[in-house]
């Protein structure tokens, strides 16, 4: 056996097996700015208010991340009771749960081994909940066909999106797999590819134009990539994170020309289907756009799309729900995913069952119906009010200039920073956008997340920030966001 | 752009982008038998019955996976209390839920953003969830020190395993990594080593001694490995699953002390920690007796442990709940490691909340503690009754082996099986284990998972059975398993 312990006991120190340099690099490569430095810094200074440390201001204002019941939004009571039910059933017998809810909690369980939210599903999910997302979907598009057995329940749609790049991506493959996304860019796409060492391709979003997508600007991408890689996949994101776009169905139609043409596999991010508040946007779902393009397209592209519990009205980020549907995908290759998925066993129940009540909420004729209703578009009615808000008084600011929230949860304005500020930052080895959120934590107690973090046009800067704080306190924080900035302009432009 | 949409119009059909050809190949060569092939068919014969079909019996018994409830294991009440109340906090006001369990929900729900479970939490899970855990670990292990933030929230301790796997392995290494593993195995390592193209490098389990592990294979094994690959972990599982086997406080320090001397980093699969049935057994976790080989043991060897909702009396497998705690890790690694977290964003809440049930459980001093005491003895005292049972009864049968089952919920006898049949099977392509269960299963209904699924020495045939179903059920499945068996010796050894 190798190594002495004698040699150890006088004095050498055992070498760490796991360091920084022995670290899978392609871990070392993943970034993640929504819960990156900033973050970090941010959990810092509330630490250090609440013992009782001072500051220019009394609380931090996490604006960094989609996460609406952390911002105070309540959740929905249905879905909730449903849960409730599931998790503890003798609460059927309870006459404060509505009759509504202990049936679809009921349908639920039924679905579940023995009965019961502690059984592992099987691996693509309950089939019940399965069943219910298939009608959920051909309503939605309007009677375009949904397969049941196309739809797999997924821990969170990150979960689905991983699932699916890893089917495509090939770490040891010479030719190196392509995955093309939209810049600026929700960044767990980023941190997959670094993760599975893909290449990353980047088609830009057109930001003089509301962030649309051009499709002349993802031939020049393909093309350029064509030199080094293989494209293979082309994820979108509609409506758009950070950038807040809806897309056209014209748009979409390009889209999914090109990839017919082009022969990629196309992953369509739809988490925030449920959030359009632009009154001339409406969402269109990628495949019953590709349905309408007729059955050549239909029944030959390659598409998935994905949604999620943590977004929508209901916003439950915790129970990590979700789904994906699959269309013409190769059966072996399905297989091939199900065998995958079954090594993790299964995604969590609860989870399940409040994707379930998404799919299929209460029904008019139900009693449940119209506190349901109202709940909802309390929630929306919210959301559209303070993505108006939010861009007006953004562009009120000299200097900043931000693009319609058309709908999700974001507003992606472009700053400008001053070159002597772009100056100071380079000297700190830091992106200028970085230090603008920095300065802007620590002198206002406002985390947003710099533009750096999702991509952005050399030479342009922006942050993210969500819309989510009620409508008082967002007030609040957008007239804060002024005053730094026009202090900001005025210390780096000499003014002061 | 390349592609003339006139030619397919004429009649060529658009090529899929993800074949089984184009499909990354580190998916195509993972295995998992535990979901395999033999539970597709149980899924068919099941199916075939619900219509009508008729079989020589009436129910498919699913005894493949260790799945509690679907096996009729009634949930634990507090847990269930408890992850209620903090689904739906309205339930506070209820007179039916015991106070113990509002105490438990209130704090947990203190802990999340805006006090709701719908909240993505930290990456590595609810803060003062840590610290229950924690405080448990220190009191399991008798006061060996236990630091909050070296434990991390999984979903389930699979995702555990492959977090810290894929920090370990890179698939591009030269040098190719190699990841020690039991065999006969739980088959999310094979899977997951696949998956991450690592080198699974086999140290075979002491049939003949009850499945212990010898320290002298484990040499053997390490030492053939160093010729092709460099072994950085050594993977354990105890209590065993499949073999069920509870190591010795010896035999872990064996394992400590080969760890140290050969620089490798321990990861201990100890989600059966709370299911240990035999009197001369007892669980040392791997850190207690890292502890009590002295600081310079203690302060170097890196170590993670792993514990998970799904096992023990809870058998909360749909909640997703797990953790797992890492001592001695690099603290830039660990910072690499919660980046990998934050992309994932978090585990889910409920899963969350019932690990800390586990860890929290009713004191002897709170209302609850005698109903859930009687409902956790109830529960481990059917299992200690049913491992027993099954090693009794498979003994009896001629030509089955069957070591006892110390811990865990599996029994993995190895059965003879007549050269006629391992011939047979050969010709059929499939492994001699295979056939038998498949045998079984469409014969008897009994839906059990073949050892060539787990791995065993060549020549050597088992089955893996869960002891999961009720006394009366085991026992005519064990009365059927008898039958077959002597049937089918019968019919190969050609005396029929
Ligand atoms: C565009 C987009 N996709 C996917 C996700 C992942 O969300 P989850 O995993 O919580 O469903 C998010 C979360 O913010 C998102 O914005
Ligand atoms: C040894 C072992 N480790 C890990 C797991 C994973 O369980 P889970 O992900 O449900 O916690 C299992 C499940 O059977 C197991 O037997």
């Amino acid at each position: 056996v190798a190594g002495s312990s004698a040699g150890r006991l006088e004095g050498k120190l055992r070498e760490k097996t796991l360091t920084l340099d022995t670290l899978n690099p392609q871990v070392k490569a993943v970034e993640y700015a929504v819960r990156g430095p900033i973050v970090i810094k941010a959990g810092e200074i509330e630490r250090y208010l609440e013992e009782g440390g001072t500051k220019p201001f009394s609380e931090v204002i996490k604006a960094n991340i989609g996460d609406a019941h952390a911002m105070g939004q309540k959740p929905i009571t249905f879905l909730r009771q449903v849960v409730a039910l599931c998790t503890f059933p003798e609460l059927m017998d309870s006459p404060s749960f509505p009759e509504d809810a202990k049936r679809r909690a009921r349908r639920i369980l039924q679905g579940c081994g023995g009965h019961s939210l502690g059984s592992y599903s099987a691996s693509p999910g309950v089939e019940c909940i399965r069943k219910d997302i298939a009608a959920y979907i051909e309503q939605r598009d309007e009677g375009v066909p949904s397969d049941w057995e196309n739809v797999y329940l997924t821990t969170g749609a990150s979960d689905g999106i991983m699932t699916i790049l890893r089917l495509l991506v090939s770490g040891k493959d010479s030719s190196r797999t392509g995955v093309m996304i939209p810049i600026p860019q929700y960044p767990l796409y980023s941190a997959a590819i670094s993760e599975m060492d893909a290449v990353q391709v980047n088609y830009y979003l057109d930001e003089d134009n509301c962030w649309a997508l051009d499709i002349n600007e993802l031939h020049r991408s393909y093309q350029a990539a064509k030199q080094h890689c293989q494209p293979r996949v082309i994820c979108i994101i509609n409506p758009g994170n950070p950038t807040g776009q809806v897309q056209s169905k014209k748009c979409i139609e390009e889209v999914l020309h090109f990839a017919y043409e082009e022969n990629l596999f196309v992953m369509s991010d739809e988490v925030y289907q449920d959030n359009v508040y632009a009154p001339d946007c409406q969402f269109h779902s990628f495949k019953k756009v590709l349905y309408e393009m007729g059955p050549e397209y239909f029944n030959s592209v390659e598409l998935v799309s994905f949604h999620s519990t943590s977004k929508g009205y209901t916003g439950e980020c915790g129970f990590r729900g979700g789904y994906m549907e699959v269309i013409n995908m190769d059966p072996e290759v399905k297989a091939q995913m199900v065998k995958l998925l079954s090594v993790r066993l299964c995604p969590p129940l609860a989870g399940q069952a409040a994707m379930d009540v998404i799919v299929n909420p209460p029904q008019p004729e139900e009693h449940t119906f119209k506190q349901f209703h109202q709940e909802k578009s309390s929630v929306l009615g919210a959301l559209a009010e303070k993505a108006k808000l939010t861009e007006k008084i953004l562009n009120a600011v000299p200097g900043i200039k931000c693009n319609p929230v058309q709908g999700a949860m974001y507003a992606f304005p472009r700053i400008f920073i001053p070159p002597k500020a772009v100056e100071e930052a380079k000297a700190l080895g830091m992106q200028p956008d970085m230090l603008y959120c920095l300065r802007l934590l620590e002198e206002t107690g406002i985390c947003v997340v710099p533009g750096s973090g999702f991509g952005q046009k050399d030479g342009t800067y922006h942050f993210r920030m969500t819309i989510l704080p009620s409508i008082e306190k967002l007030k609040v924080l957008l007239g804060k966001v002024r005053d730094f900035h026009i202090g900001f302009l005025k210390e780096y432009s000499g003014l002061e």
